[in-house]
Protein backbone atom coordinates (compact mmCIF):
# COMPACT_ATOMS: atom_id res chain seq x y z
CA UNK A 1 0.00 0.00 0.00
CA UNK A 2 1.41 3.03 -0.65
CA UNK A 3 2.83 5.23 2.17
CA UNK A 4 0.29 7.71 2.40
CA UNK A 5 -2.83 5.69 2.78
CA UNK A 6 -0.89 3.70 4.83
CA UNK A 7 -0.41 6.31 7.57
CA UNK A 8 -4.21 7.50 6.99
CA UNK A 9 -5.26 4.06 8.16
CA UNK A 10 -2.84 3.37 10.77
CA UNK A 11 -4.02 7.24 12.29
CA UNK A 12 -7.06 6.45 12.15
CA UNK A 13 -7.01 2.41 13.62
CA UNK A 14 -4.66 3.69 16.14
CA UNK A 15 -6.74 7.17 16.71
CA UNK A 16 -3.10 8.98 16.73
CA UNK A 17 -0.47 11.06 14.91
CA UNK A 18 2.56 9.68 17.35
CA UNK A 19 5.25 8.76 15.44
CA UNK A 20 7.67 7.61 17.57
CA UNK A 21 11.63 7.16 17.39
CA UNK A 22 13.60 4.18 17.48
CA UNK A 23 16.59 5.39 18.12
CA UNK A 24 18.74 3.04 20.28
CA UNK A 25 21.92 4.62 21.32
CA UNK A 26 24.09 2.25 22.77
CA UNK A 27 25.33 4.71 25.18
CA UNK A 28 21.71 5.41 26.98
CA UNK A 29 20.03 2.35 26.21
CA UNK A 30 19.31 0.22 29.58
CA UNK A 31 21.84 -0.97 30.72
CA UNK A 32 20.71 -5.01 31.19
CA UNK A 33 20.17 -5.06 27.58
CA UNK A 34 23.92 -5.02 26.85
CA UNK A 35 24.15 -8.76 27.52
CA UNK A 36 22.05 -9.56 24.89
CA UNK A 37 23.26 -10.87 21.79
CA UNK A 38 21.55 -7.85 19.88
CA UNK A 39 20.87 -4.84 22.09
CA UNK A 40 19.51 -2.57 19.79
CA UNK A 41 17.16 -4.88 18.71
CA UNK A 42 16.08 -6.04 21.87
CA UNK A 43 15.53 -2.52 22.56
CA UNK A 44 13.56 -2.21 19.44
CA UNK A 45 11.66 -4.74 19.96
CA UNK A 46 10.20 -4.28 23.69
CA UNK A 47 9.55 -0.53 22.62
CA UNK A 48 7.22 -2.14 19.45
CA UNK A 49 5.72 -4.68 21.62
CA UNK A 50 4.61 -1.85 24.28
CA UNK A 51 3.69 0.80 21.76
CA UNK A 52 2.37 -0.73 18.66
CA UNK A 53 -1.17 0.21 19.38
CA UNK A 54 -0.71 3.56 20.18
CA UNK A 55 1.19 5.01 17.18
CA UNK A 56 1.12 6.19 13.90
CA UNK A 57 4.23 5.62 13.14
CA UNK A 58 7.76 4.16 14.01
CA UNK A 59 10.84 6.30 12.68
CA UNK A 60 14.29 4.71 13.19
CA UNK A 61 17.13 7.50 12.99
CA UNK A 62 20.04 5.86 10.82
CA UNK A 63 22.69 7.96 13.30
CA UNK A 64 22.31 5.72 15.85
CA UNK A 65 22.74 2.28 14.46
CA UNK A 66 25.69 3.78 11.65
CA UNK A 67 27.69 4.88 14.93
CA UNK A 68 28.36 0.94 15.57
CA UNK A 69 29.30 -0.08 12.12
CA UNK A 70 27.95 -2.57 10.19
CA UNK A 71 26.39 -4.49 13.03
CA UNK A 72 24.49 -1.51 13.91
CA UNK A 73 22.86 -2.01 10.54
CA UNK A 74 22.20 -5.22 11.11
CA UNK A 75 19.98 -4.34 14.09
CA UNK A 76 18.23 -1.68 12.19
CA UNK A 77 17.49 -4.63 9.43
CA UNK A 78 16.02 -6.86 12.24
CA UNK A 79 14.31 -4.02 13.54
CA UNK A 80 12.68 -3.24 10.23
CA UNK A 81 12.11 -6.98 9.68
CA UNK A 82 10.27 -7.66 12.76
CA UNK A 83 8.01 -4.53 12.31
CA UNK A 84 6.86 -6.05 8.84
CA UNK A 85 6.44 -8.83 9.67
CA UNK A 86 4.38 -8.36 13.21
CA UNK A 87 2.94 -4.93 12.55
CA UNK A 88 3.13 -4.85 8.65
CA UNK A 89 0.10 -2.15 9.29
CA UNK A 90 2.80 0.46 10.91
CA UNK A 91 4.53 2.53 8.64
CA UNK A 92 8.42 2.72 8.92
CA UNK A 93 10.23 5.99 8.55
CA UNK A 94 13.70 5.85 8.01
CA UNK A 95 14.97 9.49 9.16
CA UNK A 96 18.68 9.39 7.23
CA UNK A 97 18.15 12.78 5.58
CA UNK A 98 19.89 11.55 2.47
CA UNK A 99 20.37 13.95 -0.78
CA UNK A 100 23.39 13.71 -3.41
CA UNK A 101 23.51 14.73 -7.48
CA UNK A 102 21.02 12.37 -9.19
CA UNK A 103 23.39 8.74 -9.84
CA UNK A 104 24.19 8.31 -5.95
CA UNK A 105 20.28 9.23 -5.08
CA UNK A 106 19.65 6.54 -6.84
CA UNK A 107 22.20 4.27 -4.98
CA UNK A 108 20.60 5.39 -1.49
CA UNK A 109 17.00 5.17 -2.93
CA UNK A 110 18.03 1.55 -3.54
CA UNK A 111 19.67 1.16 0.12
CA UNK A 112 16.57 2.55 1.65
CA UNK A 113 13.47 1.04 -0.18
CA UNK A 114 15.16 -2.38 -1.49
CA UNK A 115 17.22 -2.99 1.11
CA UNK A 116 15.77 -1.87 3.99
CA UNK A 117 12.17 -2.17 2.64
CA UNK A 118 10.94 1.05 4.25
CA UNK A 119 8.04 3.10 3.71
CA UNK A 120 9.70 6.34 4.00
CA UNK A 121 12.58 8.33 4.32
CA UNK A 122 13.88 11.99 5.21
CA UNK A 123 15.83 13.74 2.39
CA UNK A 124 17.26 17.16 2.00
CA UNK A 125 16.09 19.35 -0.25
CA UNK A 126 19.90 21.82 -0.49
CA UNK A 127 20.94 19.63 -3.71
CA UNK A 128 17.30 20.44 -5.88
CA UNK A 129 15.42 18.18 -7.98
CA UNK A 130 17.73 16.30 -9.87
CA UNK A 131 18.74 14.82 -6.56
CA UNK A 132 15.32 14.06 -5.14
CA UNK A 133 14.03 12.54 -8.11
CA UNK A 134 15.41 8.95 -7.51
CA UNK A 135 13.29 9.43 -4.40
CA UNK A 136 10.50 10.82 -5.60
CA UNK A 137 9.52 8.45 -8.54
CA UNK A 138 9.10 5.73 -6.13
CA UNK A 139 5.84 6.25 -6.53
CA UNK A 140 4.60 3.74 -3.23
CA UNK A 141 6.71 5.29 -0.85
CA UNK A 142 6.41 8.64 1.37
CA UNK A 143 9.32 11.00 0.60
CA UNK A 144 9.20 13.82 3.74
CA UNK A 145 11.90 16.39 2.50
CA UNK A 146 13.18 18.63 4.89
CA UNK A 147 11.51 22.25 5.08
CA UNK A 148 12.09 23.98 8.01
CA UNK A 149 13.89 22.17 10.61
CA UNK A 150 13.94 22.61 14.59
CA UNK A 151 17.24 23.27 15.86
CA UNK A 152 18.26 26.72 16.18
CA UNK A 153 20.80 26.51 13.44
CA UNK A 154 18.05 26.20 11.28
CA UNK A 155 18.17 30.41 11.08
CA UNK A 156 21.51 30.18 9.66
CA UNK A 157 20.12 29.88 5.60
CA UNK A 158 16.15 28.33 5.88
CA UNK A 159 15.18 31.43 7.42
CA UNK A 160 17.41 33.54 4.90
CA UNK A 161 15.01 35.82 2.52
CA UNK A 162 15.06 34.87 -0.78
CA UNK A 163 14.36 37.12 -4.17
CA UNK A 164 12.24 35.39 -6.32
CA UNK A 165 13.28 36.97 -9.72
CA UNK A 166 10.85 37.46 -12.61
CA UNK A 167 10.51 34.86 -14.69
CA UNK A 168 10.43 32.95 -11.55
CA UNK A 169 7.94 35.47 -10.11
CA UNK A 170 5.31 34.96 -12.69
CA UNK A 171 5.04 31.19 -12.36
CA UNK A 172 5.29 31.56 -8.28
CA UNK A 173 2.95 35.05 -7.92
CA UNK A 174 -0.43 33.02 -7.35
CA UNK A 175 0.40 30.94 -4.74
CA UNK A 176 2.78 33.49 -3.10
CA UNK A 177 -0.76 35.77 -3.14
CA UNK A 178 -2.33 33.66 -0.63
CA UNK A 179 0.68 34.46 2.06
CA UNK A 180 -0.18 38.05 1.89
CA UNK A 181 3.11 38.98 0.44
CA UNK A 182 1.09 39.59 -2.63
CA UNK A 183 3.98 41.55 -5.29
CA UNK A 184 7.21 41.95 -3.44
CA UNK A 185 8.14 38.12 -4.38
CA UNK A 186 10.68 38.17 -0.66
CA UNK A 187 10.07 34.99 0.92
CA UNK A 188 12.10 32.92 3.47
CA UNK A 189 13.95 29.91 1.62
CA UNK A 190 12.08 27.53 3.73
CA UNK A 191 9.05 29.01 2.61
CA UNK A 192 10.85 28.78 -1.54
CA UNK A 193 11.59 25.52 0.11
CA UNK A 194 7.99 24.41 0.95
CA UNK A 195 6.50 25.80 -3.06
CA UNK A 196 8.74 23.57 -4.64
CA UNK A 197 7.48 20.54 -2.11
CA UNK A 198 3.80 21.59 -2.94
CA UNK A 199 5.40 21.23 -6.64
CA UNK A 200 6.76 18.20 -6.32
CA UNK A 201 4.12 16.79 -4.63
CA UNK A 202 1.64 17.60 -7.41
CA UNK A 203 4.00 15.34 -9.95
CA UNK A 204 4.44 12.54 -7.74
CA UNK A 205 1.78 12.81 -5.17
CA UNK A 206 3.75 10.92 -2.25
CA UNK A 207 5.43 13.84 -0.50
CA UNK A 208 5.61 15.11 2.64
CA UNK A 209 7.86 17.85 4.65
CA UNK A 210 9.46 18.33 7.77
CA UNK A 211 8.44 21.51 9.57
CA UNK A 212 9.60 21.71 13.41
CA UNK A 213 7.87 22.07 16.34
CA UNK A 214 9.64 25.18 17.82
CA UNK A 215 8.62 27.56 15.30
CA UNK A 216 4.83 27.40 15.15
CA UNK A 217 4.37 30.59 13.07
CA UNK A 218 6.76 29.72 10.36
CA UNK A 219 4.46 26.45 10.84
CA UNK A 220 1.70 28.56 9.87
CA UNK A 221 2.97 30.12 7.11
CA UNK A 222 3.90 26.77 5.25
CA UNK A 223 0.39 25.18 6.40
CA UNK A 224 -0.71 28.18 3.98
CA UNK A 225 0.69 27.16 1.07
CA UNK A 226 0.33 23.27 1.41
CA UNK A 227 -3.08 23.68 2.93
CA UNK A 228 -3.44 19.39 1.91
CA UNK A 229 -0.06 17.82 2.88
CA UNK A 230 1.38 15.78 5.48
CA UNK A 231 4.19 17.35 7.80
CA UNK A 232 6.35 15.40 10.25
CA UNK A 233 6.96 17.64 13.27
CA UNK A 234 10.34 17.02 15.16
CA UNK A 235 10.48 18.97 18.37
CA UNK A 236 8.04 18.81 20.89
CA UNK A 237 9.75 17.45 24.19
CA UNK A 238 13.63 17.41 24.29
CA UNK A 239 13.84 20.02 21.99
CA UNK A 240 11.25 22.46 24.01
CA UNK A 241 8.67 22.58 21.28
CA UNK A 242 5.48 24.08 22.07
CA UNK A 243 2.57 21.28 21.26
CA UNK A 244 -0.49 23.32 21.72
CA UNK A 245 0.80 26.07 19.64
CA UNK A 246 2.24 23.56 17.05
CA UNK A 247 -1.39 21.93 17.06
CA UNK A 248 -3.12 25.08 16.36
CA UNK A 249 -0.38 26.32 13.47
CA UNK A 250 -0.34 23.14 11.65
CA UNK A 251 -3.70 20.41 12.21
CA UNK A 252 -5.86 20.34 8.84
CA UNK A 253 -9.13 21.13 9.20
CA UNK A 254 -9.59 17.09 9.08
CA UNK A 255 -7.20 17.36 12.68
CA UNK A 256 -4.71 15.53 10.95
CA UNK A 257 -2.01 16.08 8.53
CA UNK A 258 0.88 16.40 11.12
CA UNK A 259 2.76 13.65 12.66
CA UNK A 260 3.96 14.61 16.12
CA UNK A 261 7.51 13.13 16.67
CA UNK A 262 9.00 12.15 19.73
CA UNK A 263 11.95 10.26 20.92
CA UNK A 264 13.94 10.78 24.03
CA UNK A 265 11.21 11.86 26.32
CA UNK A 266 9.73 8.24 25.26
CA UNK A 267 12.26 5.60 24.46
CA UNK A 268 14.05 6.59 27.12
CA UNK A 269 11.33 7.76 29.85
CA UNK A 270 13.30 4.89 32.29
CA UNK A 271 16.66 2.77 32.09
CA UNK A 272 15.68 0.38 34.17
CA UNK A 273 13.79 -2.84 33.20
CA UNK A 274 10.21 -1.17 33.07
CA UNK A 275 11.46 1.28 30.31
CA UNK A 276 9.07 -0.32 27.78
CA UNK A 277 5.97 -0.06 30.48
CA UNK A 278 7.40 3.46 30.96
CA UNK A 279 7.86 4.28 27.15
CA UNK A 280 4.10 3.44 26.78
CA UNK A 281 2.67 5.55 29.44
CA UNK A 282 4.80 8.06 28.04
CA UNK A 283 3.04 7.48 24.59
CA UNK A 284 -0.37 6.78 25.49
CA UNK A 285 0.12 10.42 27.88
CA UNK A 286 1.80 12.27 24.68
CA UNK A 287 -0.83 10.87 22.13
CA UNK A 288 -3.73 11.85 24.68
CA UNK A 289 -2.44 14.96 24.91
CA UNK A 290 -2.71 15.50 21.45
CA UNK A 291 -6.14 13.84 20.79
CA UNK A 292 -7.37 16.68 23.84
CA UNK A 293 -5.94 19.76 21.64
CA UNK A 294 -7.57 17.58 18.62
CA UNK A 295 -11.10 16.89 19.61
CA UNK A 296 -11.57 18.41 22.94
CA UNK A 297 -14.60 20.84 23.69
CA UNK A 298 -12.25 23.71 24.17
CA UNK A 299 -9.67 22.98 21.81
CA UNK A 300 -8.51 26.16 20.02
CA UNK B 1 48.25 14.10 11.28
CA UNK B 2 45.33 16.91 10.82
CA UNK B 3 43.91 15.91 7.29
CA UNK B 4 45.10 19.22 5.25
CA UNK B 5 48.46 18.85 6.30
CA UNK B 6 48.09 15.25 5.48
CA UNK B 7 46.57 16.47 2.04
CA UNK B 8 49.18 19.12 1.60
CA UNK B 9 51.72 15.99 2.05
CA UNK B 10 50.34 13.96 -0.43
CA UNK B 11 49.51 16.45 -3.31
CA UNK B 12 53.35 17.22 -2.77
CA UNK B 13 54.12 13.89 -2.62
CA UNK B 14 52.36 12.52 -5.89
CA UNK B 15 52.52 15.72 -7.43
CA UNK B 16 48.72 15.40 -7.85
CA UNK B 17 45.19 17.30 -7.02
CA UNK B 18 43.78 13.77 -8.72
CA UNK B 19 40.85 12.77 -5.85
CA UNK B 20 39.90 9.42 -7.22
CA UNK B 21 36.55 8.08 -5.97
CA UNK B 22 36.62 4.08 -4.83
CA UNK B 23 32.66 4.00 -5.85
CA UNK B 24 32.16 0.20 -6.41
CA UNK B 25 28.69 -0.44 -7.66
CA UNK B 26 28.03 -3.95 -7.82
CA UNK B 27 26.24 -3.38 -10.82
CA UNK B 28 28.70 -1.88 -12.91
CA UNK B 29 32.37 -3.38 -11.32
CA UNK B 30 33.69 -6.39 -13.77
CA UNK B 31 31.90 -9.64 -13.60
CA UNK B 32 35.06 -11.68 -13.01
CA UNK B 33 35.15 -10.04 -9.20
CA UNK B 34 31.41 -11.32 -8.76
CA UNK B 35 32.69 -14.47 -7.96
CA UNK B 36 35.32 -13.06 -5.07
CA UNK B 37 34.55 -13.26 -1.20
CA UNK B 38 34.19 -9.66 -1.22
CA UNK B 39 33.99 -8.02 -4.65
CA UNK B 40 33.75 -4.77 -3.20
CA UNK B 41 36.94 -4.79 -1.50
CA UNK B 42 38.53 -6.62 -4.17
CA UNK B 43 37.62 -3.81 -6.68
CA UNK B 44 39.26 -1.31 -4.72
CA UNK B 45 42.34 -3.10 -3.40
CA UNK B 46 42.95 -3.44 -7.00
CA UNK B 47 42.66 0.00 -7.28
CA UNK B 48 44.74 1.45 -4.82
CA UNK B 49 47.22 -0.80 -5.89
CA UNK B 50 47.46 0.02 -9.08
CA UNK B 51 46.90 4.31 -8.80
CA UNK B 52 48.66 5.19 -4.64
CA UNK B 53 51.43 6.72 -6.21
CA UNK B 54 48.78 8.83 -8.80
CA UNK B 55 45.97 10.42 -6.02
CA UNK B 56 45.96 13.03 -3.82
CA UNK B 57 43.25 11.43 -1.50
CA UNK B 58 40.48 8.63 -2.14
CA UNK B 59 37.36 9.70 -1.91
CA UNK B 60 34.34 6.80 -0.86
CA UNK B 61 31.16 7.17 -1.87
CA UNK B 62 28.86 5.57 0.86
CA UNK B 63 25.67 5.03 -0.95
CA UNK B 64 27.20 2.49 -3.52
CA UNK B 65 28.40 -0.01 0.13
CA UNK B 66 24.79 1.38 1.99
CA UNK B 67 23.18 -0.21 -1.01
CA UNK B 68 24.22 -3.71 -0.11
CA UNK B 69 23.61 -3.06 3.83
CA UNK B 70 25.66 -4.08 6.32
CA UNK B 71 27.41 -6.51 4.34
CA UNK B 72 28.49 -3.62 1.97
CA UNK B 73 29.63 -1.30 4.81
CA UNK B 74 32.09 -4.43 6.11
CA UNK B 75 33.49 -3.64 2.12
CA UNK B 76 33.84 0.08 3.18
CA UNK B 77 35.20 -0.76 6.34
CA UNK B 78 37.76 -3.15 4.53
CA UNK B 79 38.80 -0.80 2.18
CA UNK B 80 39.47 1.99 4.59
CA UNK B 81 41.48 -0.64 6.99
CA UNK B 82 43.30 -1.67 3.69
CA UNK B 83 44.69 2.44 2.54
CA UNK B 84 44.99 3.09 6.31
CA UNK B 85 47.83 0.10 7.18
CA UNK B 86 49.13 0.03 3.65
CA UNK B 87 49.17 3.61 2.31
CA UNK B 88 48.90 5.46 5.80
CA UNK B 89 49.98 9.20 3.91
CA UNK B 90 46.88 9.39 1.36
CA UNK B 91 43.80 10.54 2.98
CA UNK B 92 40.35 8.91 2.73
CA UNK B 93 37.55 11.13 2.47
CA UNK B 94 34.19 9.58 2.73
CA UNK B 95 31.60 11.12 0.65
CA UNK B 96 28.15 10.62 3.10
CA UNK B 97 26.89 14.53 2.45
CA UNK B 98 25.66 13.96 6.82
CA UNK B 99 23.45 17.06 7.99
CA UNK B 100 21.17 16.72 10.87
CA UNK B 101 20.19 18.49 14.00
CA UNK B 102 22.97 18.61 17.02
CA UNK B 103 22.27 15.34 18.59
CA UNK B 104 22.20 13.53 15.63
CA UNK B 105 24.97 15.23 13.61
CA UNK B 106 26.93 13.95 17.39
CA UNK B 107 26.57 10.54 16.15
CA UNK B 108 27.03 10.64 12.81
CA UNK B 109 30.51 11.99 13.47
CA UNK B 110 31.37 8.78 15.81
CA UNK B 111 30.54 6.67 12.32
CA UNK B 112 32.32 8.23 10.10
CA UNK B 113 35.38 9.27 12.60
CA UNK B 114 35.62 7.03 15.06
CA UNK B 115 33.78 3.82 13.64
CA UNK B 116 35.45 3.72 9.59
CA UNK B 117 38.04 6.46 11.61
CA UNK B 118 38.20 8.52 7.47
CA UNK B 119 40.40 11.96 7.72
CA UNK B 120 37.57 13.34 6.16
CA UNK B 121 33.78 13.62 5.01
CA UNK B 122 31.62 15.20 3.42
CA UNK B 123 28.54 16.97 5.30
CA UNK B 124 25.65 19.65 3.85
CA UNK B 125 24.65 22.82 5.33
CA UNK B 126 20.97 22.80 4.93
CA UNK B 127 20.49 22.79 8.82
CA UNK B 128 23.10 25.23 9.70
CA UNK B 129 25.75 25.22 12.65
CA UNK B 130 24.40 23.11 15.24
CA UNK B 131 24.23 20.52 12.71
CA UNK B 132 27.67 20.69 11.71
CA UNK B 133 29.30 21.63 14.83
CA UNK B 134 29.99 18.09 16.17
CA UNK B 135 32.32 17.72 13.12
CA UNK B 136 33.79 20.86 12.80
CA UNK B 137 34.80 20.14 16.00
CA UNK B 138 37.26 17.25 15.44
CA UNK B 139 39.75 19.44 14.32
CA UNK B 140 42.18 16.79 13.10
CA UNK B 141 39.65 15.82 10.52
CA UNK B 142 39.04 17.50 7.31
CA UNK B 143 35.03 19.10 7.51
CA UNK B 144 33.79 19.52 3.77
CA UNK B 145 30.58 21.48 2.90
CA UNK B 146 28.32 21.78 0.24
CA UNK B 147 28.95 25.22 -1.44
CA UNK B 148 27.80 24.92 -4.55
CA UNK B 149 27.11 21.74 -6.22
CA UNK B 150 27.58 19.95 -9.40
CA UNK B 151 24.14 18.92 -10.78
CA UNK B 152 21.65 20.53 -12.90
CA UNK B 153 19.03 20.98 -9.63
CA UNK B 154 21.95 22.64 -7.93
CA UNK B 155 19.68 25.74 -9.37
CA UNK B 156 17.09 25.24 -7.85
CA UNK B 157 18.16 26.74 -4.64
CA UNK B 158 21.85 27.32 -3.94
CA UNK B 159 21.74 29.55 -7.38
CA UNK B 160 18.44 31.90 -5.48
CA UNK B 161 19.54 35.46 -4.50
CA UNK B 162 19.10 35.90 -0.38
CA UNK B 163 19.14 39.66 0.70
CA UNK B 164 21.45 40.07 3.86
CA UNK B 165 19.39 42.17 6.44
CA UNK B 166 20.53 45.52 8.40
CA UNK B 167 21.78 43.77 11.08
CA UNK B 168 23.56 40.47 9.11
CA UNK B 169 24.46 42.89 6.33
CA UNK B 170 26.58 45.39 8.46
CA UNK B 171 28.34 41.98 9.55
CA UNK B 172 29.19 40.77 6.41
CA UNK B 173 29.24 43.67 3.96
CA UNK B 174 33.26 44.11 4.35
CA UNK B 175 33.42 40.69 2.75
CA UNK B 176 31.04 41.04 0.39
CA UNK B 177 32.53 44.35 -0.60
CA UNK B 178 35.08 41.84 -2.47
CA UNK B 179 32.23 40.77 -4.50
CA UNK B 180 32.04 43.93 -6.08
CA UNK B 181 28.29 43.93 -4.82
CA UNK B 182 28.94 47.08 -2.37
CA UNK B 183 25.94 47.69 -0.29
CA UNK B 184 23.18 46.08 -2.12
CA UNK B 185 23.67 42.89 0.36
CA UNK B 186 22.10 40.84 -2.17
CA UNK B 187 24.39 37.29 -2.93
CA UNK B 188 23.30 33.83 -4.22
CA UNK B 189 22.72 31.41 -1.54
CA UNK B 190 25.94 29.29 -2.42
CA UNK B 191 27.75 32.61 -1.60
CA UNK B 192 26.33 33.26 1.59
CA UNK B 193 27.12 29.55 2.78
CA UNK B 194 30.77 29.29 1.26
CA UNK B 195 31.02 32.87 3.62
CA UNK B 196 29.43 30.85 6.54
CA UNK B 197 32.05 28.34 5.89
CA UNK B 198 34.70 30.85 5.60
CA UNK B 199 34.14 32.13 9.21
CA UNK B 200 33.67 28.60 10.40
CA UNK B 201 36.93 27.90 9.08
CA UNK B 202 38.23 30.79 10.82
CA UNK B 203 37.16 29.31 13.95
CA UNK B 204 37.72 25.18 13.49
CA UNK B 205 40.54 25.89 11.03
CA UNK B 206 39.53 22.51 9.34
CA UNK B 207 36.76 23.23 6.55
CA UNK B 208 37.02 23.12 2.92
CA UNK B 209 33.83 23.08 0.34
CA UNK B 210 32.79 21.54 -2.24
CA UNK B 211 32.42 23.41 -5.45
CA UNK B 212 31.35 22.23 -8.80
CA UNK B 213 33.47 22.16 -12.18
CA UNK B 214 30.21 22.48 -14.24
CA UNK B 215 30.23 25.84 -13.20
CA UNK B 216 33.39 27.65 -13.58
CA UNK B 217 32.20 31.16 -13.03
CA UNK B 218 30.63 30.52 -9.66
CA UNK B 219 34.25 28.80 -8.75
CA UNK B 220 35.61 31.94 -9.32
CA UNK B 221 33.48 34.04 -7.31
CA UNK B 222 33.80 31.74 -4.10
CA UNK B 223 37.52 31.22 -4.95
CA UNK B 224 37.07 35.54 -4.39
CA UNK B 225 36.02 35.25 -0.86
CA UNK B 226 38.02 31.88 0.32
CA UNK B 227 41.39 32.57 -1.35
CA UNK B 228 43.16 30.57 1.21
CA UNK B 229 40.67 27.71 1.13
CA UNK B 230 40.17 23.93 -0.57
CA UNK B 231 37.66 23.20 -2.58
CA UNK B 232 36.22 19.64 -3.51
CA UNK B 233 35.77 19.73 -7.29
CA UNK B 234 32.75 16.73 -8.49
CA UNK B 235 31.57 17.35 -11.66
CA UNK B 236 35.06 16.62 -14.31
CA UNK B 237 34.33 14.00 -16.84
CA UNK B 238 30.79 12.26 -16.99
CA UNK B 239 29.09 15.30 -15.85
CA UNK B 240 30.60 17.83 -18.35
CA UNK B 241 32.71 19.40 -16.56
CA UNK B 242 35.32 22.49 -18.07
CA UNK B 243 39.08 20.92 -16.74
CA UNK B 244 40.91 24.59 -17.98
CA UNK B 245 38.38 26.91 -16.97
CA UNK B 246 37.78 24.83 -13.47
CA UNK B 247 41.51 25.47 -13.10
CA UNK B 248 41.59 29.11 -14.03
CA UNK B 249 38.75 29.56 -11.97
CA UNK B 250 39.90 28.10 -9.09
CA UNK B 251 43.57 27.61 -8.45
CA UNK B 252 45.43 29.11 -5.62
CA UNK B 253 48.22 31.08 -6.49
CA UNK B 254 50.12 28.63 -5.09
CA UNK B 255 48.96 26.20 -8.32
CA UNK B 256 46.83 24.67 -5.56
CA UNK B 257 43.72 24.13 -3.36
CA UNK B 258 41.84 22.37 -5.54
CA UNK B 259 41.32 18.73 -5.34
CA UNK B 260 39.67 17.63 -8.50
CA UNK B 261 37.36 14.44 -8.16
CA UNK B 262 36.80 11.87 -10.50
CA UNK B 263 35.36 8.32 -10.28
CA UNK B 264 33.52 7.58 -13.15
CA UNK B 265 35.84 8.12 -16.29
CA UNK B 266 38.67 6.32 -14.25
CA UNK B 267 37.44 3.29 -12.31
CA UNK B 268 34.95 2.03 -14.78
CA UNK B 269 37.74 2.44 -17.75
CA UNK B 270 37.40 -0.97 -18.23
CA UNK B 271 35.08 -3.82 -17.52
CA UNK B 272 37.83 -6.59 -17.97
CA UNK B 273 40.51 -7.80 -16.28
CA UNK B 274 42.62 -4.85 -16.84
CA UNK B 275 40.30 -2.48 -14.94
CA UNK B 276 42.74 -1.47 -12.56
CA UNK B 277 45.21 -1.21 -14.93
CA UNK B 278 43.39 1.05 -17.23
CA UNK B 279 41.75 2.81 -14.38
CA UNK B 280 46.45 3.79 -13.55
CA UNK B 281 46.55 5.01 -17.28
CA UNK B 282 43.24 7.28 -17.06
CA UNK B 283 44.50 8.72 -13.97
CA UNK B 284 47.99 9.25 -15.20
CA UNK B 285 46.03 10.84 -17.64
CA UNK B 286 44.36 13.32 -15.98
CA UNK B 287 46.84 13.79 -13.24
CA UNK B 288 48.93 15.58 -15.79
CA UNK B 289 46.43 17.10 -17.75
CA UNK B 290 45.58 19.17 -14.45
CA UNK B 291 49.62 19.77 -13.94
CA UNK B 292 49.90 20.76 -17.80
CA UNK B 293 47.57 23.62 -16.49
CA UNK B 294 49.09 24.13 -13.07
CA UNK B 295 52.76 24.45 -14.33
CA UNK B 296 52.59 24.58 -17.75
CA UNK B 297 54.36 27.53 -20.21
CA UNK B 298 51.13 28.68 -21.59
CA UNK B 299 48.86 28.08 -18.74
CA UNK B 300 46.72 30.77 -18.84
Amino acid sequence: MAFLLKLEETIKNNNSLLCVGLDPDIDKIPKHLLTENDPLFEFNKQLIEATNAIVAAYKPQIAHYEKLGPKGLVSLEKSANYLREHYPKIPIILDAKRGDIGTTAEEYAKAVFDFYNVDAVTVNPYLGHDGLEPFLRREDKGIIILCRTSNPGAKDFQDLNVILNDSEGSKDSSSFDKLGTQNDKVVPLYMKVAEKIVEWNKLYGNCLMVVGATYPEEMGEVRKVAPDMFFLVPGIGAQGGDLKKTLEAGLRPDKSGLLIHSSRGIVYASSGKDFAERAREEAVKLRDEINKHRFGPFSF
